[in-house]
């Protein structure tokens, strides 16, 4: 598999980047090509902190950049030469694979929307994002590309979502759940309520209503929501985890050695289990093409475990599945 | 303060409710009040079982009860003896000047709204619940009473929460955030952006948008959101607690006695502190009286809590100052 990283994109741009790719291209043997985008002495000079060895990295030159802060459809437009375009391009061209950007989130959106461009018949493609929970892994979808969905977005959202925990995430036969306020097929606003009706009818394997504590429960393996919902849904959990861990670490100022030793690897671990980071970045969903959006704060670790998922995503197929899964899901509704 | 007490509603009704009632009526002194409502024989059985000194506390029979499954409209209109009913009638006619039910929440809620009544001006009423943060508590509404609004329906629940935070949380001057999935006033949908209008050219102290992870920072003192979306923001967060503070008692289980010793108090702190037990009930504000929703797994320690709030809510005179202020907010828009 050959990857493109935006090298310029994110708070820790190009070292912690560079780092990450450089740290997995040693660990994977060679055997997939990592490709540094973006500003070619400045990539040079952040891989020769590093101990690079050579191999599985090569660098593709693009002179401009896209801040955090610029209007993302507009910088896109004006910036054909910026990192995260030329990323867009080279999926689009299928010179590689798959792509990863930890920039300006609304502009990698916009490239992979507009460049990269949509399945043909999937109407709005949605950020799906892996939660951790108490049984393994959740896709929920939409994290916050789309603040205004219809019951047909919804609906092509969990038959995104079922074929990438399936074939991407390894999950046998994965369950949907409509998120809602409430368990009865009643509950919720109209969105809700014509999109249950929509998924009952359909060949995928729907559960029902999922509520807000059902999420960390696992008791779906994919959950949809508009993209509104979701990104509140998230960020709250992200804020909360943190108030959490801070609270702990600070109560272990207290402790002597012996319990602080016996107690640090259970905060790590938690840290770990809650950490973004672990779990790559958020996949554009509806996109032809491999399209990952890092945390804007991604350290080399983060930028592993993303470009580890671009990987494991496009040899999963799951573009292609989307597409033969959508015209059986056209026949459900004939 | 005389505070009407559904004691047939809740999982642990009547037993815990009336616990709860016996353990806060010791506690206070007598200078208030508590009506037990519910069935004679069955409160007077559970008194029996606690430390009663048959003072502060009087038993209103009603000899119906709504349960958790009922329909709520249905089950108000039918059971007219039902203790939620009786307790709402109370309110209306000024016998009491606050009530609190842990049974089905939709009744509970019915009755405030169709009993009870709205305050003359207040489209609709909102659930608000006290959120644990870094800085103290701070108030969201609506968690789950209207799953759709308008932005005036948003405007209302800032004012409502406003006066809710000064008078009865004693906050001096709450500011006021508009939940939103950006900081940014073209952020969000088209509810928020026209909500974001309004706040700003009312007399309150509006912040602008809060995000989700800004809800544990406590950015602000006031967050309001269509109901859809604060219930679902609640009950994840409540679902990742849960689940951080299962894997933290999980991982205890290997430590010696000298570690449990001095990590407990911690846990228990950390409990504490997210435990929705610890702050009362939810405060249904826009309803002419003084409406609370205890959860409905209420023990006698929520139950404790929930009256506290109800005699410190009426105390305040929050429902007069409402109606006061409403006539300034029309000023704004004039």
């Amino acid at each position: 598999m050959r990857i493109a990283v935006d090298a310029m994109g994110g708070d820790f741009a190009p070292d912690e980047i560079v780092r990450g790719a450089v740290l997995l291209a040693s660990e994977i043997g060679f055997a997939d090509e990592i490709i540094l985008v973006g500003d070619q002495p400045k990539i040079e000079a952040a891989l020769q902190k590093t101990a690079w060895s050579g191999a599985g990295i090569s660098i593709r030159h693009a002179g401009e950049v896209i801040a955090m802060d610029e209007h993302p459809a507009q910088a896109i437009r004006k910036k054909r030469n910026s990192s995260v375009v030329v990323c867009g391009q080279m999926v689009k061209n299928r010179e590689v694979d798959a792509t990863i950007s930890a920039g300006n989130t609304g502009a990698a959106m916009a490239v992979a929307t507009l460049n990269i461009g949509r399945i043909p018949g999937i109407e709005r493609p949605a950020i799906a994002t892996i939660l951790p929970t108490q049984l393994g892994n959740c896709l929920l979808l939409d994290a916050g590309a789309n603040v205004d969905c219809s019951p047909v977005n919804l609906l092509q959202f969990a038959l995104m979502g079922a074929v990438y925990a399936k074939h991407a995430l390894g999950i046998p036969d994965p369950t949907i759940g409509l998120l809602n306020i409430g368990a009865e097929e009643s509950k919720g606003n109209e969105l809700t309520k014509e999109t249950y009706a929509l998924l009952k009818k359909s060949h995928l394997r729907f559960y029902g209503n999922v509520e807000g504590k059902d999420v960390y429960d696992h008791v779906t393996d994919v959950i949809v929501c508009d993209g509104f919902v979701g990104n509140v849904a998230l960020k709250t959990s992200e804020g909360l985890a943190e108030m959490m861990l801070s609270i702990i670490k600070e109560n272990m100022k207290q402790f002597d050695d012996h319990i602080l030793a016996a107690l640090t690897p259970v905060v790590k671990g938690l840290s770990k289990k809650i950490d973004y980071a672990e779990r790559g970045g958020a996949l554009l969903l509806g996109v032809d093409g491999v399209s990952i959006i890092a945390h804007g704060r991604s350290n080399s670790k983060a930028i592993v475990n993303a470009i580890r998922q671009g990987i494991s995503s496009a040899k999963s197929g799951y573009v292609n599945i989307i597409k033969q899964e959508l015209l059986e899901l056209s026949l459900d509704f004939k």
